[in-house]
């Protein structure tokens, strides 16, 4: 079963939670995701692997944007219809495993760190989350004891009020594109929005504007996003996340 | 066959990309060339698969560097002598294909989007250019039609006249080498170069300079590369990209 | 055997080393370790390589981190007790080497070279390393001949007089930690640290402080690291690399 990775960890820490799982199943197949979630940023994190997830089919999907390391949060694994995740409880994996239809949920036994042969307070994907994902390739439940419930998380969470819609900044990804969390489907009709005195016109694709100019569109993930075409949208408007609302044009 | 990606998506579109492939072909060998290529920047991307695509022997190359999304531009294969390239038809694959022996060429049907379930406007790595190496590794070619011709681009224009020298700024690396299209053969005999008061004296190594003082070398792309021993030319330079002028010294 | 990776060479270049090593050995399983070592710090790579190789069991390990490239440094393969290590002979390789146990050395032959065809002064990691490692893979040690020493390098390095404690700032990581090559033996019983007068209490993990404020723990690599709690301790220290001088509270 494939493995992917999402953290907030950047470089090194990945490559060091690789060699656990590797160690101990030499024949492992290990994806990237991304390692670039915003540092404890959750939210961006459950956001990103509910829309990446659904495209691998079926996997282990091991997930760390973890604020709460070394603390009390239990770290979980959650059997779905079509795959495992592997996550501190903090609602990272929720809306994915919801998605897909929840089977069972496990708490992991922090003594698993033994077989690392280490428990840092700052770097369970080393000591934890990476050696769980090796058992469960193995199918070796040992440290794992089924349990309830898990955290759970709103992703969705947006309003619309007259004419005015409210959401969340997601992402921003390496074009600069603004990518909300506001569906399409609160947003039909829309001519444009106003962010700031700026006019956003709803478009269908970047060529539809001139070189430079902002536009608005339903990018990749089905939700609002606001760009300059081949410009950066998140420079112009100095916005990299938390809450957003907008003027609709009708 | 292996599959490399080249891209200018940065973190976690590559990921989805490597989704949608694995979830067609779970045996797929996949190696990641560049994510960084400068959004856009469909220049530095053929260079950068020109100088990369050779060392693989024989792969699919999967290149996105692709400002025209979701508007009129075709989706491409390429079959070349040792190689397939699958990409937009902007020139990115161009140089490359044409050195390594252009035998077929066709067009990806937008239709292949079905295999994926969506067809968004703005990220065909996810939904036409992975389903279509899925296919390929498969070789079900039902979604590609023989086309005769494709863009070209040429990644090597310089000039010289007198004691100047022109080109481009093809790459900035992490080191703050800034590495031009020029060749080597353009420079023969050259002593050194002046760019904005500084000179730069062609040397063979880096350490041929003392450390963080300016030279001049023929680097691992064979063409001209300006640097600062253990510094950043780039930096020093404010250049990224962008067409640059030399005078030479003999 | 598994392959690993660790240069600073950030990105692009790895990629054509993966090619190489792949064309020569198409079943080659290649992980990244990080390509964002500090440019030409090579403490920095032996700390991270250190801190990394041991949780791989066994692997060939290839770290490029390369200020002498191109001039008379020598390429060397290190065949110790579970691992071979490949590199620049510059100390980088040296901790890890030792501790796990130095068994045989050999210098590479810059002639080995002629199997990519190209020698560079300025990419070794193409045209010497990536053949060194797939030449590895196959058991051919055709171009490496023994030697007797390499060079050392002490990562360890750090004094404690009087309250004072003093070491090297080995590596700061995205959320800004300031990881220190400063031993947990070396603080025992410190309740905090004074540095730029900005107290950071030693503690056992980030919830023991208040969201922001400045904290100080054992961290992942067995030393002393300073942290602000969700916050960036580099960034607010100003502190990247370099001696670290800490007053000790008892």
């Amino acid at each position: 079963m494939l493995v992917t990775l999402l953290t907030d960890f950047g470089d090194f820490y990945p490559g060091v939670m690789k060699g656990v799982i590797l160690s101990l199943v030499p024949d492992a197949k290990i994806v990237d995701i991304t390692h670039s979630i915003e540092p404890q940023n959750v939210f961006q994190g459950a956001f990103l692997l509910y829309h990446s997830y659904k495209f691998f089919g079926s996997a282990i999907h091991v997930a760390v944007v973890d604020p709460g390391v070394g603390g009390k949060r239990r770290a979980i694994v959650v059997e779905t219809k079509h795959n495992y995740f592997v996550a501190p409880d903090n609602g990272l994996v929720y809306p994915s495993a919801k998605e897909d239809g929840i089977v069972r949920i496990f708490e992991i036994d922090s003594k698993i760190s033994e077989i690392v042969g280490e428990l840092s307070t700052t770097f369970h994907g080393r000591d934890i989350f990476a050696p769980a994902t090796a058992l469960l390739l193995k199918k070796d439940f040992r440290y794992f004891r089924e349990i309830d419930e898990i955290k759970t998380l709103d992703i969705f969470e947006h309003s619309v009020a007259g004419n005015r819609v409210c959401g969340k900044v997601a992402f921003v990804d390496r074009f600069g594109n603004v990518v909300t969390n506001i569906p399409a489907s609160a947003v039909m009709g829309a001519k444009g929005f106003i962010l700031r005195g700026v006019e956003f016109p709803m478009v269908k694709c970047y060529e539809d504007v001139d070189i430079g100019k902002p536009l608005a569109l339903i990018g990749s993930f089905g939700t609002l996003e606001l760009s300059l075409r081949e410009g950066n949208a998140s420079e112009f408007l100095k916005i990299r996340k938390g809450e957003i609302e907008l003027e609709v044009l009708r």
